[in-house]
């Protein structure tokens, strides 16, 4: 084959005028599904990775510094979570440690995208690791918001794997106060819930504002920050609970609870790390204390690219 | 599905540090044969199109610029073609436009990638516009180097549909001294050929070796111009015989030509257009005539990006 | 000096969503005047350039196949020029080919940007070669809408040497029906007027509207084409004109009006090339009999992108 | 003015094949001085910057997230700095944040580009505040090596505000075991040195090699970790001293050692940022666990791209 430049781009808008460009080396699957346009390709600087619509969701680089910074924190704080639901997270990986906790008996999965966790399935398997196998998992396609609104089985911890909050996009109803009260009516006593928040640092207020939509059903709401260079950014997520708090928990107490509930090697979460993200720079800070919107499904909240 | 923002672009460099950008708006297949990698995609600017290695082939804007540029002026400045072979023109748009002859009774074509042809006939149906399936058509996969040099059947006109010359590329071997000579050994008596020939203005020089080496083979050869949007500039062409010579072709005998022996309505050549293409612009003559060198098997030319 | 990557670019759009990118590589003057934004620079592919308003308008590698081709046709198939008007060209090569022939004795140019004048005196000394010390040279610092109509000289040929028609640009009001009448009041009797006229490829419905309002003024009326390689495709211009047809003049009938009223060596302008420009391939001669439109004060046109 | 596209960008290499693409927006100042390329403009994203070399050395949007980060750990573990030595810091703010510091009586920054430093005080007055013209500023234009292999002075801290460690570039041999050496030369007893040390997660060798380095030199050695959006991840430091330990300083300490010595408000440094800062992330700690090299003027480090 021949010698030749980088021809194909994948753009990431960070900004208006201001994109991350990486060269695609290789597509292993490229279209579009119901409900997004998909690519799942070998790109420059961060390898393998999911795009959809355009948003990087996870790449071999550091979909570990994502899923282990989304799951662990609540599941440790936990007394000892049984039954698990995550909304969204089509890779597979965000299941995948879940089922890494001694404690976890059931686990559901309920993502709207049939095709696109079909293909997660086929091209991701460094992602799922088998995952989507397990005998405690159920796999549930269909609408999240519709799902913990009917839901007949009640959970003790809840994690929101989601695209981000786009205009017309597939989870922007995924972020609103109604969608917050609902969640609440499927958790157990003693439950606790984390989604991903976007980035403190590209989208500020929509970090606010759903830090303060949570807070509107919750006592408890910890908004924390981890960095994921696939995101471009500093990261944020927001754990909520009436109960469980991770903030509470020392570098110490996290490594015991790790070498206690959890099967395998983490790769980014230890306590050291832990406390790295339940401190936030002042910054970040200053607009979770600034900003007092927050987002309802009349008046939803959408990352401003 | 949600507003967004060009998130795939195709870059064609058309020198060191200079590219032309193309949002990819749909992707119909994409991924990598045995030879090249190719995208067939919808690209902004020129709508559908051909990439294989970073170089657009064809697109749907003006596919047509190109091959009635290539197939017409030989066919119609030789006596009455009944043989024609065509070498690459995996699109199937040269054979298509070969079929419109009333003299051709038989077009060969080869070409070394299948699997290319076989995305072609799947998804470039307005290129090839079903002319994979005359019963004129021969289709060899297979190298058309080797081709050419064990012919056993004669040809009035042989058309070489290639890729650019690229260093480990697969055509690189199809514009020396060596091939022109076996494809002379191809031709019947009153024979002619016709190469694509690169870009006059951004590769003058390969443009003038490639003239320069078809001189070494053949006693009257025209270089042409025409221009293809689809590929960055100026196109450059090279027709050569012993015998047939279209540049003296004025545009009236052109348009009788085409009026006698032509099927269906042309969208680009004709008369003026084809004295367009046979008056070159000064430095495009200047190009030529300071050039010396040719290629050869140990030597052989190659475009610079 | 460190050895680095490219890292900064000067973008052209050519249709939304398709740009040609080049690397800036020596910025020589960038910042904006009072009617405009301008970078002159070394660009990767073209050279150093001019760019206004993110437009190359000429570049070191191929001014003259723009400024050759704007001037010499109607100067030459005028019976003898002693008078002419430029309006805008500001790098000052429209005024030097002006100056080569031997009829002019009288050139006045038309710019409404001082600034832009003075930088190309300082930075452009490649392209105005000294025409703006010229004694037959009158600069004249104004709106050359408004100098048209209150022209108190008149001139036996007008180059229009403009930016293109956009939205809010200095020269949209530079291309209407009101204007082209102005300008033929300024005309001496047996007088020419060339407009450049964007590109018939890349925005083919403003070049046949520009053909069309030249046409409601003047009863011969000559679009023609060439390439620039600097403006990303084919180039299209329209000589106009009651007595003046370029269009007629056969190649070999160039050679000797340059022979016998140029100075010093053309390097893109000569019989062939006249021949070449004054054909029109047939899908440009479409568009032209295609349209129908005009422009107007009131209903301008305006290049898409 | 037209209404336009973006048509300037600034690409700033990640790795190879990624970049971050910025809109120039508006341009202050753009060339090149004896030591460098050089951009001050209006960035899309970031805003107002200063670019030399392709690399962002600070914008307007988070200059303080650097500045204050490199200065203020070391001045306030250090019982009262008096006399500081900035290498680098030509935008002036390094000096701005130094100032602050009611124990620093006097400041020697040593800068080798005079032309940068007279742009940095005519266009990123926002940066300096005026700190150029403070008495307490001895600004010393040469070489930083040769400066602190010849000191006359001895400081009680200095602080590295280095461009990146660059093949060619201005830098590479400001962070090697020779230079760290002459810097320990020029440190009074109880001294400490901080310097910038690259991205932990674009370049994670080149982090650990300085660390290493400094290791060589210094018994305590406290590599830290920020994030400034405008470097495009997570940012790197390092601090070193025989006695000085940031890392010792709890959240409450460093809060009332601002309260005590710091003038004016920070806005981007506390007690809680100073620990965020101080606590790793699992696999930067790796990173550091896992190299071994250091860099010596011989086999020198530089970053990826």
């Amino acid at each position: 084959m021949a010698q030749r430049l980088p021809w194909r781009f994948v753009a990431e808008w960070t900004s208006e005028g201001e994109m991350v460009l990486r060269e695609v080396k290789r597509i292993y699957a490229a279209g579009a599904t119901r409900y997004q346009e998909y690519m799942i390709a070998e790109l420059a600087g961060i390898g393998k990775a999911l795009v959809l619509d355009g948003k990087v969701q996870s790449s071999i680089l550091d979909e570990h510094w994502y899923h282990e910074a989304l799951v662990h924190p609540i599941l440790l704080a936990h007394q000892c979570p049984r039954k698990v639901l995550v909304i969204g997270g089509g890779e597979g990986a965000t299941v995948r440690e879940v089922l890494r906790h001694s404690c976890v008996e059931h686990v559901t999965m309920v993502d709207i995208d049939e095709e696109l966790v079909e293909l997660a399935k086929k091209h991701l398997a460094e992602w799922h690791q088998g995952a989507f196998s397990s005998d405690k998992l159920e796999l549930v396609i269909g609408d999240g918001r519709r799902y913990v609104e009917n839901c007949h089985r009640k959970y003790d911890a809840i994690i929101l794997d989601l695209v981000d909050p786009m205009e017309g996009g597939p989870a922007a109803r995924l972020y609103t106060l109604e969608f917050y009260r609902a969640v609440k009516g499927c958790l157990r006593p003693g439950g606790a819930v984390v989604t991903q928040a976007t980035s403190p640092t590209l989208s500020p207020r929509v970090y606010a504002v759903i830090r303060n939509t949570l807070a509107k059903v919750f006592t408890i709401v910890r908004p924390y920050v981890s960095y994921v260079r696939s995101y471009n950014g500093l990261w944020g997520f927001v754990a909520a609970s009436d109960t469980v708090d991770p903030a509470k928990l020392s570098a110490k107490e996290v490594d015991e609870l790790i070498a206690a509930r959890i099967r395998g090697q983490l790769r980014f979460y230890d306590g050291e790390t832990h406390e790295w993200m339940f401190r936030l720079p002042l910054p970040v800070r200053q607009v979770l204390s600034e900003t007092r919107d927050y987002a309802t499904d009349e008046k939803p909240v959408y990352v401003p690219v």
